[in-house]
């Protein structure tokens, strides 16, 4: 069961309720809708009237917290939210993902009070993949944590380290700090003394990289902190609409398939027990879809 | 006159010299070298003759500062190398601006050292045009500063209005906050500060901006922290060469003519008291030439 948040992101629950649709009738897919049960079951009436045949199951939750809550506020106070609803459900194993396209900061905070923390990280990361032309590479932390001290770069370094084992199947994948260039001189006072901490661990620490050598597979796993990673993230994105707003469609379509973007889905929530998956606040029924691929990928690991 | 330090950046000092040479040639603009005389001197035989014959002035610094060394510390020891005697020699007024594609960080501390702080400006800035839709924007800090504090943004703020004032012609241009949200909640600790600083200053402030309202030209400038400017800017540059290696050539032509990468001359570090453009490290000559053009629009000015 994978349970999903209605009312998380710019579209919902309209284009979440979609992206569920499509899942448990094309897939099958168990997936336990949280969210105001009256307006869900309207919406759901007007979208499909047999939705009730599908392995679809709703659970009210009346409150909302939007986009600009402050997060750790708002999972104390709103416990009946969506969102903190669809995260304790993973918590007391009814569910084994949870997915939310919400307030990604109080994701997390939800997500630590109610799952926890994995033994040895002190702080959370999103992690994700961004293309690159030999394979996807490793990059965390995409937004979790904008304030971050050297030994959470060190141990999201080790988190990033085991994910790209997995993920990307590579023996021994090398990781790389994201600087402001790549002598060991450049960064600022927290990325130094990261760089540090990481030349004296075990991992195959190859140093400072620069955003080229991300996209040159310089690395198989770029740590940095939460601001910087998650502008990384959407200047790549927004770098590649703006590139593919001056070519004609059919290249357009090309760009768009090489850099992937047509395949997001949503990054992975790492440094807690148990999966937590966070969508983009733009997410349309698509992504949705895809998010709930993954998830049911990741449980079934 | 123009001051350039020949020995700065990854090709230097041939591909230096030969931007140097197109300028004085093709627009007879006065250009100061600076670097190891003999060498120079040699070079410049063996790429044209009759060098001697143009506006060039070559000054004898034998020293170099590498782009690995601590920038504070090779200024105060380094004082006969390339890098801070074309600084010294806007400080001492006989050339109007300086050019190097150094050690950013020495070019920084050389700039303070000799020409020292514009009043009102605790920490100086690196300003670059971003392209945009519409036109381009104003961002700062590119790599300047890459620990600092929210007064340094809110200081910041003001060069980036004053600069694009000047630059893009606008009479009152908006100023954005670079943060990984644009809700007022979202942002680093220092971000939400400089947040609250700029919201009560005389700034036309918009609030905050992310990479993709940029380029939408929400805002005319936007402020960001050193750190993360640099990954912003190194972020744009690789995700257009990524999209265009998958391109055929007309269309990777259209695309670098469109993204202005083409057109890139330097950074002008802002908030000291005479202007250095700092280029990046991987200049050819082409690049030089265009420093040396818009270093003579900025002396005229």
């Amino acid at each position: 069961m994978i349970a999903l948040d209605a009312m998380g992101g710019d579209y919902a629950p309209d284009e979440i309720i979609k992206g569920a649709l499509r899942c448990v009738k094309a897939h099958r897919m168990k997936v336990a809708l949280f969210g105001p049960q009256e307006e869900l079951e309207r919406r759901l009436d007007q979208l499909d009237v047999q939705w009730r045949d599908y392995p679809l199951i709703l659970h009210d939750a009346p409150d909302i917290i939007g986009m600009g809550d402050e997060p750790v506020d708002a999972v104390k106070k709103k416990i009946n939210s969506s969102l903190v609803k669809t995260i304790t459900s993973v918590a007391n194993n009814t569910s084994s993902v949870a997915i939310s396209a919400g307030n990604s900061g109080a994701v997390m905070a939800a997500a630590l009070f109610s799952i926890g923390r994995t033994e040895g990280i002190d702080r959370p990361a999103l992690v994700g993949l961004l293309p690159a032309f030999q394979h996807p590479v490793v990059c965390l932390d995409l937004g979790a944590i904008t304030d971050c001290r050297a030994e959470n770069l060190y141990q999201w370094a080790h988190l990033g380290f085991d994910y790209a084992k997995k993920i990307l199947g590579i023996d021994r994948p090398t990781v790389g700090l994201l600087s402001n260039g790549e002598e060991s001189t450049k960064g600022s006072l927290i990325t130094k003394e990261a760089f540090r901490l990481l030349q004296q661990s075990p991992l195959p620490f190859i140093g400072n990289i620069e955003p080229l050598h991300i996209i040159q597979n310089r690395a198989d796993v770029v740590v940095t902190n939460g601001f910087t990673g998650n502008i990384l993230l959407k200047t790549y994105e927004a770098t590649v609409s703006f590139c593919c707003s001056f070519l004609p469609q059919d290249m357009r379509e090309l760009i768009l398939k090489r850099t992937a973007l047509d395949r997001q889905s949503g990054a992975v929530l790492l440094g807690i027990k148990k999966p937590v998956l966070v969508v983009h606040g733009n997410a349309h029924a698509d992504v949705i879809e895809r998010a709930l691929l993954l998830a049911q990928k990741i449980s079934l690991q």
